[in-house]
């Protein structure tokens, strides 16, 4: 038995447990993805608060998951790190505020986890995710493959579902991808659509796909109307960190678009990856047509461009 | 197969969809305890936003729940009615503010459904929960067990999670129950407390139980964080309200405690029952001693002399 | 709620309950696929232990399927009926004699349903299975898209999770298919496969797929080797049928390869299907090559030369 | 994170890979107990064809579970091994020929699998159980609380199970045992029984209660007609092992009646426990009344006789 592989209990921490991170905890303890939770908060009333009521969680389901709380240096030592701190947006902040402000926030969290562990999974949640994905990478020195941000994974499954919901075919047969930068800009990969592995071209009748702009639109306009009226999407964002840490966690090797950093373009931004225990653990090549590729090019160089100003003090 | 039982697809309404209604909605999907989730809300901005969001915790995982907006009326003719309405304490208000101002709330609410369905299972969150759910039998003319508060099912919980951490032993290979009315008269009936059914006093050395109004004080002082820290206490009693939502969807006919009728108090507060598909399907007696059955009579005068205030006008 | 779509408790007859039948029956009830389980036999004694045993698993796990024996007439009037009888190879018998004792085996067991429930779904899982789903579908009269064919299920699953292993990426995130006439002569349809939808030759670099040939064999050679030694696949097949009655039971529509009536062919066998409540619910056209459009001209060919003979009186 | 608890990844062996240890093999696959499990039977070809056709079965579901083929020196370093080997009554010998070709069996496996790793967690399932578990910790040479045989943990469930139907609450809220040396013999400790932690005596109308007697024979007869029909019973006990499994694996610290050392009696026979990772992590004292107390000192007295001529050479 010497040869086998051992590994110590899982420990994921996250940071800012706010709307966002509580329900991203409430999700991790639901599916017993770990089993130790870690929750960090400059509120402390608010981070205890949140122990003991996630505590309730796991003693009226048969989720074994304990729940503690702890500070940034023993977040470092954690195997998944998920930063939502600034998540929520603030209703009639612009954008630029908003993102200078969660630009500060994600620079102290990072500074304050290190020395972070050298296999330590970094997740970002927190908005313009492309851009605070790519400091946080900057900052943490961690290897690229172990630095995530949520990115497009949740207008992926929207897009998905609602295709499902228009075809009468079960989400979990189709592929299809929305990348890119993370917002007005991100692309849906109609090119490379399939059914059950199939070309949708091929499978399904041109007129049931003719709305695809409308399908995208109603996509975009679900996240808006949830951002204006609660100020954040915890549930659902919830939900997908609890899918992308099961992912890691459990070793799973599934396809799924997250942000990570693209040595080309020298960002950040979402694209279909293997996801597994060490993270991003295999590219996945995307054959783009060229209306596709160009947009992608173009929502790149906007990021690429606040990134600058961000380096250079904003 | 004329002779097989029928049933239609399941439907849940939650009226309030604020903290805890929206982690109730999140624990029912994420545990595909129902087909149809039906969000309810004077809030009509709010509800739509957590339709959209909750509909995203579907996306994102495997739950066939399908989450739609809807009003008093529709909520009316649902199978399980969940009243979450005013469960959030306001903090610095009076109990009596709090009370009289929900007691208001459940009243309008209830009016609003009827006519309730004949057979659907009202479950009321909202707090001072046996004071409210008395009301809501009355004016409900639903019957009694049909009607059903959350009471002390959170404590009980809570209690057999702290006595199994203690000793040892799994939480659901214990069986102590809270009960009475709910709040700081609350009893622990440690008479009947078991371990895989064997009486506690015979398994366990009493030097590890001689802490047991420690336990006690514990538990409550856990509930007393959560209010004053958030307000309320939302994922636990949307996990309490996930799981007896669940033993009623299912028919499970488990054992729990939870408020409801008493006919010789003519008030609801919390005893252990047989939950399954049409309410209360079994009262299950409980032996208590003297001192437990003080301490019950004791909490029952106070509960009866508020509700003949209320009824009075207050 | 007049509107409401009604449904009764779902039941599911096995008929015939040796080894592939009771695995099925086994994983049925582990998955509480169904809420009653109808399992038939001409061997009254083996049915009444299988039932007594199989109600021994509802016991210690938590399934709350009800396990019964009952008769042809009764299973005829059941949601989904298993066809499993005959599934046993017996070694050293030709397959032809095989073949020609299940195809009295298949037509004894439809006529004895008759008249079938006209909305039941029959799934074959006998061999020679392609055969003897075209003459369950011929005997029974019921619609083509009701009756369905174990078929290729197992192979294409197979070669997905050999593929998965081989390349280190989930089995879930693959599709690709095993097509045609189960058996020797099926098909591998490499031109169609993908990793998480996207076409695996632009995703896999081409060394690590050029074993094809080899997997394919490693697959056959899996099915082979049970054979030889056991006399049947049980728990494989017993796996698969719990999932094909899974996607129905719970209208997954999904995207599996199973057998089923081809218009342009006069005969059954596997292509991808999408797997619903109503049986096959939607066909998925797959863009083969030309090489694979032959190798399945070839085996249909051979297929349709034995429905003839049996036609004919074998 | 040096204090961390390291744990490898968990491997269970199945000597004997029969229908009872195959069963168990499915069960332990589906509910994914174990990372690893390793079949072992002196018959090489039947064991190989069981790890093929059970790797069909994680093929077929979500399982995460890796199946191989191996031998008795790799058993023994696994961190359960469950003994089935023998498991099959031969209809028409005598209980007595069936005990002593299953006494060299045990013996034989044990000593083969020596030395056995000294944390690991033995299972016996052949019968006669509670014989073949003492043999079988004399020979291992474990700590007592390490090795357990099934007993009369399947006789628990159905008795249980019974009860539940009759009375109409969940049978995991019912907590009664049988309990004393597995058989003709056993004991239901009905002085014990509770529903909900409650005395059953008090809770449920003594009438529905009267046909005690009633209950344990169907308990007793529903063994014997499996028995009868097949040989053995294999999906049953193939679940109990897989929970008595999923107990140890996941340090459940449920309460279980399971045999196990008595030192008072000096040999191994059934009662209530808490099984955990390290086995039998605790005894729960039974307060019998004088009449159960009889029976199972007139049953232990018929053990002990066995016990002696087996280890005088039978």
């Amino acid at each position: 038995m010497s040869s086998t592989t051992i590994r110590p209990r899982l420990r994921i921490a996250i940071i800012g447990v706010g709307q966002v991170g509580g329900a991203a905890a409430y999700g991790l303890i639901l599916r017993s993805v770990t089993c130790d939770l870690l929750l960090v908060d400059n509120n402390i009333a608010l981070r205890d608060s949140q122990v003991h009521d996630l505590t309730d969680v796991a003693y009226t389901t048969k989720s074994s998951t304990r729940i503690q709380g702890g500070n940034y240096h023993e977040a470092g030592q954690c195997d998944i790190i998920v930063i939502t701190a600034g998540s929520r947006h603030t209703i009639g902040q612009s954008g630029l505020d908003a993102a200078s402000r969660n630009v500060s926030i994600v620079r102290n969290v990072v500074d304050a986890l290190c020395p972070v562990r050298p296999d330590a999974i970094l997740l970002v949640v927190s908005n313009p995710v492309d851009l605070l994905t790519t400091l946080a990478l900057e900052r943490s020195r961690l290897p690229p493959e172990q630095v995530i941000g949520a990115g497009t994974f949740l207008d992926s499954a929207r897009l998905r579902a609602l295709m499902a919901g228009r075809i009468g075919i079960a989400s979990n047969s189709i592929d299809v991808y929305v990348i890119g930068v993370h917002g007005e800009s991100e692309v849906a990969a109609w090119s490379t659509a399939t059914v059950g592995g199939i070309p949708i071209d091929q499978t399904i009748s041109p007129e049931a796909m003719t709305e695809r702009a409308e399908l995208e639109e109603q996509c975009r306009q679900q996240g808006r109307a949830i951002v204006q009226a609660k100020g954040s999407t915890p549930f659902g964002m919830g939900s997908v960190v609890a899918s992308i840490c099961a992912s890691i966690a459990l070793d799973k090797r599934n396809v799924k678009a997250v942000s990570h950093w693209q040595p080309e373009y020298e960002c950040c931004f979402s694209l279909p990856v293997v996801l597994g225990r060490k993270g991003i653990v295999r590219n996945v090549e995307v054959p783009l047509n060229e209306e596709e590729k160009a947009k992608i090019e173009e929502s790149v160089g906007t990021l690429k461009k606040q990134l600058e100003l961000v380096r250079r003090g904003l």
